[in-house]
């Protein structure tokens, strides 16, 4: 065909979907609507407080949101101890991995993540002409940090990503491990510490200890019930944010969700609250599993991923899940893809998930 | 300095800002708010229907939006005779042109643009490593077709920029026009039909006759009044849907945006009161530039050029606005950098704004 070809290397890529909307899979299934508890999206909506300050700001949705996000971003200094020159406001965590994959991983060069966490890291990495290695996760879900370090100082890695807490595992490495890795990577690697679900680890838990080498993300997404706004943080320095500003979309956040933001992070309350009916929630998930002979794996986030033991069980589970209006999903990668992952929903959802999850875990069996 | 280092192509961009923002410009200025009248924001907010919608989905910003916007899609497409599959759906035009510039131009080939056009544009070709060749306007604010294709051609340029109506100038090329630049561009070459002023215009009047060389961009954030909700299209061919598909954010368009956008575009009363106000409104300002003894610049869009002879005066008179409390901008770029840029305000904002110029010209004058 004549006409407008793409760029060599844009032409090259696969055409890729990191997820299969819950819209598209409710259409393919036939169903109105499903029971999400396939996105880790938050079962307790946005804050009261910021829901209010979003409906009276929105007749002003005409008017653009500020580009710099300086409320905000003065709001999350405050909040995290840090300047407001060291945080970067994007639009949710998948903009900013895709900016620090951009701005710190030239073509050909290699990042280091675990195979089959979270994929639009690696849908960056390929989008942008970046080599992808990959170590996998341990049986039980854990991050091999040992072997993801030795893998990026073998391969003098540009950029390493770790999710911890990990999605999808919900596995968490603790302080001094996180701390210790970071500085074992090489010196000139940007360690992107994905860190979307860290609102619900206790905050003595989190690793402090960082150099300038590490880029932290956040998202309003998760605790704060927020995922559809599309918002999300980056805690680093001065030069990331300054590497950040040359090339992000100035205008890439949308005014509402500035202001829904910086309400919702003043109503600790509410964040604390959601917070505690997560692990709830979680330890309800557990007893759920064990009654049905199945075990999990340890969870620090607002999902869990219960065990099938093979692949074949999971994906079985998914569909026959999906058949009866839930929307679930599973790690994509062995050795835990012989697990599905389910958010933590509300009582009532989670009544609902337990009542139907039973009857496919005993047809799973046979 | 030890630690990560921005990737070479990266390092070499320099810090630009296409633009200040308001609220940037106020605290500078001192100013607790500002008569905002320079980002071309509508003065007449977003449909009341399409409020009611987004307000009634708040609660539900837990959710994430639909990655593939399908229904926004196709009411799109239903609306501009196309297929679903020929639309993406993106942040904003901002968001969308960065995506074609990354899609269609390979680092060291030649975008062809107007000097002083909306400079988006050039912040992603020089963003992704392009070459950036720029015709003036001419002295009138018209876009020079002619000379635009010639330097496409000469330069086998991959991606050509049109901004119609133009933004700053305000400038419109006819249908006949617009259809004959597209057909004597070089054939392998990407048209980005920058429509974000086209809702100004009798849709009789737009170009139809278009090849699949053409992508057209279109936005809420104009007539619709939905600025701060970023979320824009481009109409295309499946094939330039499919590049975009290959690195776009799946998730970059919040759910709010979404919903409003769809039923904005049922409110057409709306839409057509804002159109008629604002011609009102640019007759207004020919008005009182004729009385202050100025001239403008022809004007298809929600905005007016007003000519103060010299960039000089142009620049002082955007100067002693903003210290007065409004917010106008500038064309950056000769020969339309005399002007300064304003947007058409509801009939208070235009009074108030013709008070305080009235006083501002004469002081230029002088």
């Amino acid at each position: 065909m004549s006409g407008p070809k793409a760029a060599p290397a844009i032409a090259a890529l696969p055409l890729t979907r990191p997820f299969i909307a819950p819209e598209e899979l409710a259409r393919r299934a036939g169903h109105a609507e499903l029971l999400r508890l396939g996105a880790n999206e938050s079962a307790f909506g946005p804050s009261p407080v910021a829901l209010k300050a979003m409906q009276r700001e929105l007749p002003r949705t005409s008017w653009y949101g500020d580009p710099e996000s300086v409320e905000l971003r003065e709001a999350l200094a405050a909040e995290h101890g840090r300047a407001p020159g060291e945080i970067t406001v994007a639009a949710g965590i998948d903009d900013l991995l895709g900016l620090a994959v951009r701005g710190y991983l030239a073509p050909g060069e290699v990042a280091v993540t675990t195979l089959g966490s979270y994929p639009t890291f690696a849908y960056h990495v390929n989008g942008y002409g970046g080599k992808l290695e990959a170590v996998p996760y341990a049986r039980d879900g854990r991050v091999q940090l040992d072997a993801l370090a030795e893998t990026a100082r073998r391969l003098h890695a540009k950029v390493v990503y770790l999710a911890n807490p990990d999605n999808p595992s919900g596995s968490f490495a603790s302080r001094a491990d996180v701390e210790a890795f970071a500085a074992a990577l090489p010196e000139d690697a940007l360690l992107v510490l994905d860190e979307a679900y860290a609102d619900f680890v206790p905050a003595g838990d989190l690793p402090a200890n960082l150099g300038p080498n590490v880029l932290r993300t956040r998202t309003f997404s998760k605790a704060f019930g927020m995922a559809g706004a599309r918002i999300g943080f980056a805690l680093g320095t001065t030069q990331t944010v300054e590497v950040f500003d040359k090339i992000r979309l100035q205008y890439g956040v949308n005014r509402t969700a500035q202001i829904g933001a910086l309400d919702a992070l003043r109503d600790r309350e509410f964040t604390a609250g959601v917070v505690a009916e997560v692990a709830r929630g979680r330890a309800e998930y557990g007893a759920l599993a064990q009654r049905l002979g199945l075990e999990t794996l340890a969870s620090q986030t607002n999902f869990v991923c219960f065990d099938l033991c093979t692949r074949e069980r999971a994906e079985g589970a998914l569909e026959s899940l999906l058949t009866r209006g839930v929307f679930v999903r599973k790690p994509g990668a062995p050795p835990i893809d012989r697990c599905i992952r389910v958010t933590v929903g509300t009582a009532p959802e989670r009544a609902q998930f337990a009542e139907i999850f039973a009857e496919v875990a005993g047809l799973a069996r046979t």
